[in-house]
This record gives C-alpha cells, structure tokens and sequence, in this order.
C-alpha cells in the first residue's frame, strides 16, 4: 500500500514537472536576434492591452513630437496585441523611453549609436537609448518579448536587456533591374528587415535589363530603359516613400548605380553612353561598358550622380564597378586610341580604374563616400581610402581569403559572398548563413575592425515579387542574427532553432510570408491566399 | 545609286520582317499544355467582352442548367476578359459549346472523356466534346488564345484544335500533415491544377505529424492528432468544399490513408491501434506502425474507410502502404506470436503483404480501387489486379527500371518518382520535369499502356501556404505539359521557354502566384504583397 502511494506521488511530481515544462513552453524563447546581455526571470506580469501605455521619459531628450518614435509606438501596439480585445482593467503596465539625443527628424547613418537597455518590471518597463534608432530596436525587442496564454492573455516575464549590434552596417540587397518589384513588396521587406534589426536596404535599382529609376534629370533612361515606361517604374514619390518607410524604421537606403558594366538599359535612354562594339574595322550594331572615352560620360554622370545625392539623404552610394567585361572596349578605335593618349598601354585595367577614379571622386565632391564591389580593389590605386569595398567573392568558403587580403590594405569591407540568399537549396540551409564567421579570418585586430558588416543579398534573377519573401524570410534572419548578436553566444545552429521558429511564427503574425523551417505548425498560420 | 536604293529596299524588309515578328509577338504564343493538333492563322479576330456569348449547341445533349458548364462560362469570362471595359459594339462572337453526352452532375473519372474539339472563326467558336470534362479543358484552351494589343483590344486568331490528353491520370499531391495547408490555399491550387489540365488532386491529408482530417466516426483522431483541435483540421464541410470546387473544374479528389507506417498521429485519438513498442520485455513508451495483430485495428480500418468511401466520391482510394519500419513489430511480443500462428516466420513482408491485402480487401468490398505506393508490389502475392502501383523510386534516373518491372508483372502504375517537386534547385529546374520520358522504358507496346499517368508531389517539409504557391508554378506545369501532350511534339525544352514564360504571365494575372522562369517582366506583375 506504501509502495502504491509513493508510486502515486512520483507519478504527480512528474505531472506537475510536465506542467512546469508546458509552461515554460508557453513563455517565449527568447528574442531574434540574440540580444548581447539577456536576463529573464520565470515571473511574469500580465499585460492588459487597454491599460497599456506607452510615455516618454521625464530626462528624455526626445518627446512627444518626434515622428519616428510617435509613430513606433502606434505601428508596434498592434504588433505587440496581435489580437487586442477589451477586458476590464485591473493593472496598467507604462513603457517608458528615453533617448539622450533628439536626432528624429535626422536619418539614421553609418556611426548612428542602436544600443538600447530594456528592463521589464511589475508595471512598468524601462527603455533607454542613445539615439530614436537604438529606442527602435528596443521596441522591437519588447514586441517579441510579450506573449499569450491559451486564454489569450498577454504577458511578459520580468526581463534585463542591454544590447547593441554587433557590426554597425546590416544589409540586405534587392535588386529590381532583373525584375520589377512593386512598391508594395520593398516596403515589406523594410518591414520583415526592420524585425530582423536589418539597418541598410542596399537598392540596386537598375542593371543591363532594365532601368526603373525614373530620373528628373534624364526622364529618357526610365522611359526608354525600363520594362514598360509607366508601370515598371519608380517615380520620384515612390523613391521618397521607400526612404522614408525606411527611416520611421531605422533603415539606411543605399542606392546603387552599378557602372561602367551592367548598364544596357541606360543605353536605350542615354544616346552615346555605352561604348560601340566593334567586328573588324567597323560597328557591331552592340554596345558595351559605358564609353569611358568621352567627356560627355563624365558630364553625365556628374549630373547624375548630383541628382542621386539630392534624391538619396544616405551620405554613403554604392558605385558598383564589377565584372567589366574588356571585349567592347578593346574593339573599340576611339577607345584605344584613348588608351595610347592615357599611356595606359593596353592594360584595360588601367582604364577601368581611371574610369572608377572619376566616378569616385565626383561622389567624394558631392560629399559622398562611396561603396565598390571588390573587383575595384584589384585595381585601385588612387581610390580614397575611405572607400568601402563589397566582398561578393570566394564562395563558397574562400572569401575569408578575401577579407584577409583587402583589411591587408587597410580598405573596410562589407561581406557578402556567403549570403547570396537568391541561391537556394531544399532543406535546412538558413544553418550555412547562420554558421558563417565574418571575422574568423587571418588579420591583426585593426584589420577585423575594418569589418564594418554585411550583407544578405537577392539577385533577381529567379526571384520577383511571387517568390521574395519566402525566399527571403526567415532565411535572412539567419544572418541578421549572425550580424547583431555576440558569435560566441550563437554558434549552436540546434541551439538556435527553436527560437528561430518562434520568431518565424511571429513574422507570419505579422503579415511576412515566411517560409516553414521544418515540419510543424504555427497558431497562427498564413492566411494570405 | 541602284545600289544604294538596293539597299534601302533590304532594309525596308528587315524593318518589314521586324514588324511582322512584333506583330507575332502581339499574339499568343500559344496554349499550355499544347493541344494535339494546333493550326492557328496569322488572322485575328477582334472580341469585345460586351458582345462575347457562350452558348450550348443545338445538338448539345448538355444545355442550360448544366452547373459543370454554366459556372465554367461565369468563370472563363473574367479569365478571358481580365479587365473588362464597356467599349462601342460593332460585331458579336458566340462561342458554341456541345456535349455529346449529359455527364454535368456526375464526377470526373478515370474513365472519362477529356478530348475536345475547337475552330475558331470570325464571329463565332465551335467547341465540341464527348463530356462535359472535356468542354472544361476546351474552355481552358479558348481562354489561352485571346490576348489584347497595346490599346487593350481582345483578339482571337483563327485556329483549328483537336485535343486529348496522353494520359488519364495528371495529378498533383498535396501534403497536409506535415503542415496543415488553409481552406483557401488548396482551393486556390485546384484552380492553379484546372489551368494546367491537372484533373487529379491527391489528398495526403493525413500522416506522422498530424491528423487534420475531422472523421464523423472517430472525432477523437483530428481532436487528439491534429495540430490544433478547431483550427487546424478539415472538416466535413471543408472536405465537400474541396470535392465540389474540384469537381466543378473536371478535378477527382483522391484522398490518401496511409497505413501501416505513416499514422504516428492517428495513435492520439485510437488506443491500440499502433503496434506499442517493447524493449526488451516491457513496452518502450513508444508506437510503430498500426498493430497488425489485433482484430479491432481491421474493425477500425473497416469503418474509417466506409466512411471515406461516403465522403470522397471517386472510385479510387490511396491506401499508401509505404516506408514500414519493421523494428518496433519485431520488439513487440503480441506481433511475434501473431507472426508463429499466421506461419509467417521471421518474414515481416509477409506480416505486412497479409495487412495490406486486408486494407485493399476492405476498399474493394466498398467498390474502391486501390492505390498504393510501390513498396507494396515488392510483397504483394493476393493484392488484385486492379490495383494500382505508383511509383516514387529510382530517383534520379532509374524510375525507368522501375516502370519496366512493376509494368511486366502486368500492373498499372502512376509516376512520381521523377516529379518530387517539394524539392528544389537554384536556376531553371523545370527543365527537368519537362524531360522526363514516362514511356521511355525497355517494355512492350502492353507494357506502356499500363502507365495510366503521372503525379506531381508537394510534400510538406519544408512547405506550408507561405511558398506552396511559387514553389508549385510554373514548374509542375512543366510536367503537366509533359502529362497531356503529345511527347514528340514537346521534345524541345527552348522551344517550351517563351509558351510556358507566357503561360505564367497569364497565371499570375489570374492570381497564380507562380515564380518567374528567368529575367523578364509580365505586363502585369503580382500585386499581392
């Protein structure tokens, strides 16, 4: 009978440890990415959506006012109280923020503080930044910290963050040359980029198949040179909504005009840019790199690049300058004969640096540093030195070899070669973007500091506004994680599964059609069919 | 000077020949999948939606009141005119649909008639056929060939089509176990199926993960094994919801089962029925596949499918029979001694041959034909010859040696070995769906008639609603060209690229969420974000 009791009494403790566990489960994982300092507490407070507030901090700088706040907090209520229906009120709970610095009519930039704490007590929370764009990522750290009971209750466990990025520049590319994307579908990427703590949408506008951009300046390169000259554009008002969804947001727009390649459809608009191809002695009929030859390109691109600077506030502008492809230009009379009077010989890499030396210093006279594919580096000689260089090379695992040989030169680098995240493979592969190291590479430690981030990248080759953001999400968050949180705290893929599942679960709450990691459910599923 | 004018006159030509080729291009390219026989003339006739009619023929044994047709017309309208503006009529065309046999309330079937006949002329159609699923698959050509010029006005060149699949079974599978796929999302691919003449929608709807199906008479299976009780289950009026939009578009709905192995989740809510698994002399804590020893698991069987035979129409039933891991049998002491008193020995094929006859017994006494998957072959001594193989092995290439063995027992099979489209690779993989040579096998002339089709599978992984739509098109209608057209005539992958690029432009005006094949554009782009 003694015996049968105990037994009775294990089997209970084993309930209620099972019990333990449910519960545990129904807490959140934790925040994506990994905040550097995380302290959380099993004890919970209920938060009550109607008695929720957010409040200013009385030694705020910022207060009420400051649009990119004011309306942070209206966009991540809803965020936070997925489902907000009225109960009676019994406890009030305030989040109160403060930030030292009234920067929030500013855009957020390259040396912009995004470090926040947060600390989580019965009542009340406490946020404080530097600046509005750390006073964000809080935000977003908040958001992911509340969660519901079965009854729908919200909730949130006392919790102490401090927590700043890892690398100051985190990336994503689209690219809406080799297809068009819809307004709609860039700003939903600032938005899935946004809670993911991305800071910089890399727009590479225009490419050899079309050229979106609509210009002020030369109206012909977009209605000559893109898909259709109406539909297939981005007006001038679609550009400034772009930035300025991406500024509420704490997001850099970095535009890129890529040249003297990858620039067919400027041709179609812009009579005399390209360079004539030449069979034998005369024309071909087509046309190569820009036409680095003529003066009229420098005017041009002066004007260009003058308007870019005027439309894009973001003080950095990725030049481009990768994989020129010789041919034309070597066939090419005046182009040769340009090269004889330049003394460059016939080493075309000559000319391409003289021609990226021009365009880097038209962007450095209009105040602008400029960011270069890697292929510049090979060649630079007078470049500036606070040029940027975008490693896209060594894949699939050599490009350490590239991060070491350019910090070498003491040139900063934004790594993107192991993210090309338009490449995809059936399975798990978000592990290989997670599992890269950017600074586990042969180099003193003023090289690694030349690191300054990276960035996930979605070529449009396969990949429109049909197939973006399941391609996109949470893949990229992968990398996000990779390029905020300390590397020593998430180097276990395992380790970090489950939390990115819950986080995916939150992305499809908030409306990204984010792909499944693995078998399984979601409470709430995608209902955008 | 004669020379000159020479000249001058080639290159009117050219300019004569460019502009016919523009012209061309202003047409369709054609329809997807390409009809037996296609004459189309370079003469247009213009449409005007304001005086475009369907009407049935005098001869037509199918008149008004026909849901199959009349809701088709309703449909095909708006897919035929997609934006629709009154205009000035100046001349009406009537497209005349006749039915030589009254099949409008019944079910498509393995043995229905799907060829059809279409001429198309100035001011009316002919669209002729055997049954009404036929005239469905005719609709869907007609809708193909009109196509607007550059002011929006509707055309439709004079063409001649005779039309008929080459084989009768096109399906496509769903997998809603391993994520549980909403209401809309398999509605919305029956429609994306009808466009690619699909007519067989597989229904995986249960397996390990989940139970979503919600049984009348065991409520306890999607209570207990779906991944949530009320919202992630199909319920009986979900089930007829998919049965009636199917069949409305010349779709069967084959609903899959699959035991022994693949019912982890059907153990939740039916004790006993999986096999517990022992180690050493007491149970482990785990199941194995279904108790194959035990009376009431052929009592359950029983009355599970008297009532899948009530709810899902078609005459054929998927009894899957795949992957049965024999090591939890073999632990089980009950199993054993089933084994010594059946004379089984230590042969569990035998074990599983013996419990497979009894499912298929059990759909025969119900009027069904089985399928199952190919494993079953390979143990099968009583199973009937009526049952259908389908076959999921010999990737990537040894499919063949497959269909050559089970088709020389004198089996029927169906192919899906080659068309796992869960999986996915970087680039261009349709091309690899379409070379897929069913027929392509050592075996006689009899042999080959025994491939009754082929399937297109969407196992669930790594898919749920958020990417089944891009993951699905336009690749499965490669395979879906390959499915209903004459192979010799679609031999050649580059040839396909402009009619299938065109034919995805066409699915996502329709809603299709399908994925660009390479760098382009569609004048409409999706605009579903």
């Amino acid at each position: 009978m003694e015996v049968k009791v105990r037994l009775f009494h294990r089997c209970e403790l084993v309930l209620f440890f099972s019990f333990l566990l449910l519960l545990h489960f129904r807490t959140v994982r934790g925040v994506w990415p990994l905040p550097q300092s995380f302290t959380s507490s099993p004890e919970r407070v209920s938060l009550q959506p109607g008695a929720f507030y957010f409040t200013y901090g009385l030694q705020s700088e910022v207060t009420a006012g400051c649009s990119v706040l004011d309306e942070a907090f209206i966009r991540y209520f809803p965020l936070i109280f997925p489902d907000y229906f009225q109960k009676p009120q019994d406890s009030s709970f305030t989040l109160e923020v403060s930030v030292d610095q009234d920067d929030c009519e500013g855009y957020p930039a390259q040396d912009s503080s995004e470090r926040y704490n947060l600390t989580i007590a019965a009542g009340h929370g406490i946020l404080s930044a530097e600046s509005v764009w750390g006073a964000l990522r809080g935000l977003e750290s908040f958001s992911q910290l509340v969660y519901q009971d079965d009854s729908g209750t919200y909730y949130v466990n006392k919790t102490d963050i401090e927590d700043f990025p890892q690398f100051p520049f985190r990336g994503i590319l689209l690219d809406t040359s080799r297809h068009y994307l819809p307004l709609q579908a860039i700003l939903k990427t600032l938005d899935g980029m946004a809670y993911s703590k991305f800071n910089v949408f890399h727009w590479h506008i225009v490419d050899d198949p079309s050229f979106p951009y609509q210009s002020r300046t030369f109206p012909n390169l977009s209605s000559k040179g893109a898909y259709h000259p109406s539909t297939h554009i981005y007006t001038q008002t679609d550009v400034r909504k772009v930035i300025a969804h991406a500024r509420l947001r704490g997001i850099r727009v970095l535009p890129e005009f890529d040249s003297p390649g990858h620039t067919r459809s400027w041709g179609k608009g812009q009579p005399d840019l390209l360079t004539p191809c030449y069979r034998g002695t005369s024309p071909s009929g087509k046309f190569g790199p820009v036409n680095p030859s003529l003066a009229s390109t420098y005017q041009f691109m002066s004007m260009l690049f003058k308007e870019v600077s005027l439309v894009f506030p973001d003080s950095y502008v990725h030049l481009g300058g990768d994989e020129v492809d010789f041919t034309c230009w070597r066939s090419n009379p005046d182009v040769v004969a340009f090269m004889n009077k330049m003394g460059f010989g016939s080493d075309f890499t000559k000319l391409e640096a003289f021609y990226m030396e021009s365009i880097v210093n038209i962007s450095t006279a209009l105040n602008r540093t400029a960011i270069v594919w890697q292929d510049v580096f090979d060649y630079h000689e007078k470049i500036p030195k606070d040029t940027v260089l975008h490693i896209w090379k060594g894949v699939p695992a050599a490009y350490h070899t590239e991060l070491a040989r350019i910090t070498k030169a003491g040139m900063r680098v934004i790594l993107a070669a192991p993210w090309y995240i338009n490449h995809i493979n059936y399975g798990q592969d978000w592990r290989i973007y997670y599992s890269v190291q950017p600074l586990n590479f042969t180099g003193s430690e003023e090289q690694k500091k030349l690191v300054i981030g990276g960035e996930v990248c979605m070529w449009g080759e396969y990949v429109d506004a049909t197939n973006l953001s399941p391609r996109m999400w949470p893949r990229a968050s992968a990398a996000a994680e990779r390029l905020w949180s300390d590397e020593k705290q998430t180097t276990r893929v395992d380790k970090a599964f489950p939390r990115l599942e819950e986080f995916r679960c939150r992305l499809l709450r908030r409306g990204i059609q984010a792909e499944p990691l693995f078998v399984g459910h979601c409470r709430h599923e995608y209902q955008g069919m």
